[in-house]
Parts: structure tokens; C-alpha cells; sequence
């Protein structure tokens, strides 16, 4: 049997919001430590990993592992009609088909019980090796999702390079050409507005925009971002949950090649 | 000649975007009592009445009995015009094939004066009977709202089923069921936020959403709703109109044998 | 060389949502007293003038008079890149075929460069004579553009008549006739709710609005609009940016003859 309580059910309807356009269908698993996803994304070129740990739910039952395949277009649509301040608890039992996500209003005047069948979905759980990155940027993630918003008007990828002066976020398309430089900031007034650089070596990689605004929908989760850069490693770009976990979005840089190709030929 | 000064125009504004989605043409009816309506709605299934009292108006003149046709989606277009804090007028003659609106700013620095054309509209006033209802359930009209929007994302019908500690909400699709609970709560610092139930029996009817979220376009005209329930009667949801008078919309229950099937079969 | 820097960058981003669906393509011309356009819609019916003087930016050096050929569109999508509070910099060296924008947040730590390409673009620039006009009404810029958006969802033209007591702005359509009397008011608490008009004589000219609604896409830029007319002549619709300059839509009016057809033939 699993039932886990979270007092802050606003915290789920966000993750859904983050992750039910990059995902289609996934697996939750449920086990004592914690609530979590791994998911390819639907066309396989981008990872989300979703960890909330039983720490952070007021109340956390879970008899021993399950795993649940869900459509993350359903569970939105089910998690929506809960309100913002409402608690959600999220009930299954073994062997069951359905899930049930119930909504307590603050008042306890409204209880909500909304019933989702389950699916069956095959999945491998990738191994995610720790490892160690060239350059870490944690930054507003406002300020990122602004800057990918923006370059996407102008071309289709982003080249990421970072110095330890700063962060540039350069771009190209038809139109001309873009570059954002952001400048090391750690004197802020309110410790969510910095920008931090820790480098290792200077590191310039090339990601398609298009994944990494669809990661930017993650921005209601968490004041900043961090997103960890390696020559042929994935971008990691993490929004932390408050005291209970992250959200992860893995996405492979676009090859050299490629880049200087993009960088010398001009497009027709 | 008639003669009718509205100094809370909005209140007008607001009643046009209560019905005008429902109702194509209807004929208003003025007579020394009061301003009203009576239609169904055009697919022949809803009615809608509509009762604005002389006493509401500040000043009410009409020296007999009128039926004016109009296209209530052009009478909208028109009532946009209008600002919201805005005096509206409505003026006609005996035998005109037009009806006036007039708006006067709260300064008087701008009059506007809208000109619409009158139809010829064929209806029979229906005379609706008193009727004694199993149980009447008044409750927020905003909550009523959100239920019905959240219920359709889910299914098509809504049962609704009253019980001397509340009033339930359900629904089924084909991603799953919902169950929403409102319990009866009289002790709430404001008035309008009270959900109260007055029941003579326990009743459980079905209705389509799709008329319900229709109805609650009128939700902006009360704080509350008014919920009239019984077996083999027409539904009625009513939204007062402060001081003035009323909408009332009447919905007929969809009959058992849908419903049970409903229950039984699983869709595909 | 070219490099002007404008502090209050979002007067630049309004002055092109102001005028970017009327003109595709236009020269905007530099010189030493300012930074210049002048520019006929894509239909060939209206006009647009904007004028930055030099004494409004803060850096203005223009070695030599230049004209840079722009697509709005384009130049649009890059200043939105630009935040409302950025300073935007301008700079151009002759015999480029390209311009760089350059936004700077106001703390100095986001520093944006989007370069754009330049065009040919074929344009005559028209003399616009000083000319005396019958009637020039100053009203509050959120009334017109209230007044256009109204008046269009009764009708396709406008009748903007002016005497010494007010002025009326009237339409006729399918559904109806519409007329709104705005009378003179100087004795406001703010000088910008004021409508003041100044008259020769009394003038009435029709005007398409389908054009005077693309002119208040200039609202933001200023909260009065002055529009200055004759018979015969092209009615200007002035929105001064403060301290610097304007914009000016000139539309020539519908002559007599249709007019004079749409009040007496009834419309189909």
C-alpha cells in the first residue's frame, strides 16, 4: 500500500507542469526513500529525472516498491483541478490499476478524489554515473528562461560558453546574430539573484533551444538553476524542490562539427 | 414609450455575458413591474429567466407593455461599448423597429448613444410552476464554477448528489473518475462563502456539463449560487442580481436508465 | 560612426510595437539633429513620421548622415529581447550591412549585443507641408484607442466631426449606428485627462478605422493624442514621446461621395 501526504501539493502540480510537455508516459517509482522519475523524453534525445524524498511529505507510506506507469497528460489534467493551497495525498495499492490523487482544501470543506488508470510501460532505468564538470553556472532561472525565450527568436541553438568572468549565450539565424553575456555576480542583495560561476576550464558547448526552453517550464519550481557543463557530457540543468528534491533535465551537446559548420557557412 | 436608467450599467454587461452564449435571440419584455426575459436556449434544451425589477432602476419608465426582439449577441457588442462604471440607458418608442442604448461616463464628459435594430421573434412565454424541491444547496458561485470546469476536463455528466452533510460532485471519462465533496459549512466569517444545504430527501441527478459551465458564465453577477434539486424536475441555478431580480437557468435531469448505463459500462 | 544610447531603452521597443504591422520595411535616417523615419504602410494609404532628436539620448554621434534600411519585424524581435529598464545603444559604421543593438541592464550585469542585418530599400522622401487645419482636438490617448476598438465592432468607418462645444466620432453598420460625444473638458485634475479643442472652423471627415486603430498601437508611447484636421487634407494623429519627439500618422480622408452613399443607401 502507498499513501504519501504533501502538505505543499502545489509542489507537484508544478512538476507535472514542468515535465508533462517534454514526457508523454513514465513510471513513477515509489520505494521508502523517496518518489521519483526517470524519463526519456518522446522523441529520446533529452532525460528527466524527478526526485522528491520521503522527507519531504508530511505523511509517507510505502510497503515496498512499486512502480507506476502513468500518462503525465492525465495526471495534469486530474492534478489542475487541485487548488493552490490544497493538500494532495497520492493512494495506490498493490496490484491495482488506478492511482488516486486526493485534494484537501485548507478548510477541509472540499475533499477531492480523482481515480487515474494505471499503464503498463516498458522502461529501462538508466544508470546516471556521477561526474565530475568542467564549469557549474547556478543563476536565476528566471534570467535563464528570459535568455533562452529571447535567443529562440533569433536562431535555433544556443552555444553556452563559459570564462571566469562570466556566462555568454550566443545564438544565429536568418535575421543576424545574438550574444548574451552574463557577468559573475555573487554581491547581490537577495542570495536567488546571484550568479555564480565555478570553473575548472573554460568550456563552449552548443545545445539545440528548443529542449532547453521546454526545461524552463521547471522555472515556477525554484528561484535558480544550475546547469553544469562538460565537453561530450550532457548539460545538466537542475531546479532544486525546497527541502525535498530536484527536478533534472539531461540534454547531449550538439557535435563540434556541427557547430563550426553552423559557425563559418553562412545560412541561406 | 419606454425609458429605463441603470446606474450600475455593469450589472447589464454582465447579464448579456451571462446568456448570450446560450441564447442567440430573444424577446425582452418590459412592463411596469420589471425588465425581463424568458428563452430557451438554442439547441432547445436549457431555459434561461431574466428579471431586472423597476424598483432597481433609477429611473423607469414604460407606459406599456413592450416585447422587443433582439440578437443578443449584437446587443453584446453593444454593451461592451459601455465603460463599467458607465450609466446605461435603454430607450424605445411604441412601434419603433429600434431600441437605444445610452452610456453616460460618470463625469458626463462622454455620451455615447448605440442605435440596434429590432427583429420579429416568434416565442411562447412558458409558464414555470412553483415547485417544492428535495433539496436546494447555496454555495459559492466561484466554487461552483471551478467544480463544473474541473469536472469537464474529466467526463461529460455530472451527478450531483445531496445528502444532509453535503453535496457531491462526480464524474467519469476515460482516463478515470472524480469525486468532489462539499460539506455543509455555516460558520464562515463571510456570508458568501457559507455552503448550506436545505434537503427534504436525499437526491441524485445527472446533468451535461456542457450547460452547467454555460450557466456559470454568470457567475461575476452574485457571490453566491442556488442549486433547486429534485427527481424528474428541472434543475435550477440561480445567480441573484443585488437588489434587482434574478438569472435563473433550468437544466431537465438526464433520465436513470443513461445514467445507470453509464455506470456499468465501460466506455471505450 | 554611429552610436546613440537611448536610457529609457523602452521607448524604442514601443515606438516599434507602434508601428510594425502598419510598415514592413523602412530607411530609418540619422543625422546630427536626430534619428528619423518616414515610412507609407504596405497598402500605400497611410503615412508614418517618427521623429528621436539628438537631445534625447543620452550619447548621440553621428559622424555623417546615414539611412539604414530595416525590416520592423525583425528589428521588433530583437529589441523585445531588450528589458524594459535596459539601455539600448544603436551603433552603425558606414558601409556596413549591418546594425548592432546593445542592451545593458541597469545593473550593469547583463550585457546583450544582437546584430541585425541591413536592406536596400527603395523610398522617397515625401515633403510634408506645414498646413493650417480647421480643428485640432487633444484628448486622453486611452480614450481614442477605446473609441477606434468600439466604433469597430459596429462599423468600418468613422465620422469625426468637431464644433466648438465637443467632439463626435460616429459609425454605421449591419447591426446598427453608434455615436460618441466627447465635449470639451479643461478643467481636470490631470492635464492628460483633459480634451481641449481648438477650432477654426467646424470640420466632419470619414476615415477608414481599420487605419486608425493601427495608429493607437502608439498608446504606450504617450498619454495624449493630438489629431489636427482639414477638409481635404490627411488628418495627422500625433503621439509626442516625451522630451523627444513623436510619432505622426497621417490618412487621407474618405471623400464626400461615399460617405454621403452610406448614409443614405441602406447596407445589404
Amino acid at each position: 500500500m502507498l499513501e504519501l501526504r504533501l502538505v505543499q501539493g502545489s509542489l507537484l502540480k508544478k512538476v507535472l507542469e514542468a515535465i508533462k510537455d517534454l514526457v508523454n508516459d513514465a513510471n513513477f517509482d515509489c520505494s521508502s526513500s523517496g518518489f521519483s522519475l526517470q524519463a526519456m523524453d518522446s522523441s529520446h534525445v533529452a532525460l528527466v529525472a524527478l526526485l522528491l524524498r520521503s522527507e519531504g511529505f508530511e505523511h509517507y507510506r510505502c510497503d515496498r516498491n512499486m512502480s507506476m506507469g502513468m500518462n503525465l497528460g492525465n495526471m495534469s489534467k486530474m492534478l489542475k483541478c487541485a487548488g493552490n493551497d490544497d493538500i494532495i495525498t497520492i493512494k495506490g495499492d498493490d496490484g491495482s490499476d488506478t492511482v488516486t490523487f486526493m485534494f484537501e482544501s485548507p478548510t477541509q470543506d472540499k475533499i477531492a478524489d480523482f481515480e487515474m488508470k494505471l499503464m503498463d510501460i516498458d522502461s529501462e532505468h538508466l544508470g546516471i554515473p556521477e561526474a565530475e564538470y568542467q564549469a557549474i553556472v547556478t543563476m536565476p532561472s528566471s534570467e535563464f528562461a528570459r535568455i533562452c525565450k529571447d535567443l529562440s527568436s533569433i536562431g535555433d541553438t544556443v552555444v553556452i560558453s563559459v570564462t571566469k568572468e562570466g556566462v555568454k549565450f550566443s545564438t544565429r539565424g536568418d535575421i543576424g546574430t545574438a550574444n548574451i553575456v552574463l557577468r559573475q555576480n555573487t554581491t547581490v542583495d537577495k542570495p536567488e539573484d546571484a550568479t555564480v560561476i565555478e570553473m575548472n576550464e573554460p568550456v563552449s558547448l552548443t545545445f539545440a533551444l528548443r529542449y532547453m526552453n521546454s526545461f524552463t517550464k521547471a522555472t515556477s519550481l525554484s528561484n535558480t538553476v544550475k546547469i553544469s557543463l562538460s565537453s561530450e557530457l550532457p548539460v545538466v540543468v537542475e531546479y532544486k524542490i525546497a527541502e525535498m528534491g530536484y527536478v533534472r533535465f539531461y540534454l547531449a551537446p550538439k557535435i563540434e562539427e556541427d557547430e563550426d559548420e553552423n559557425e563559418t557557412k553562412p545560412k541561406v
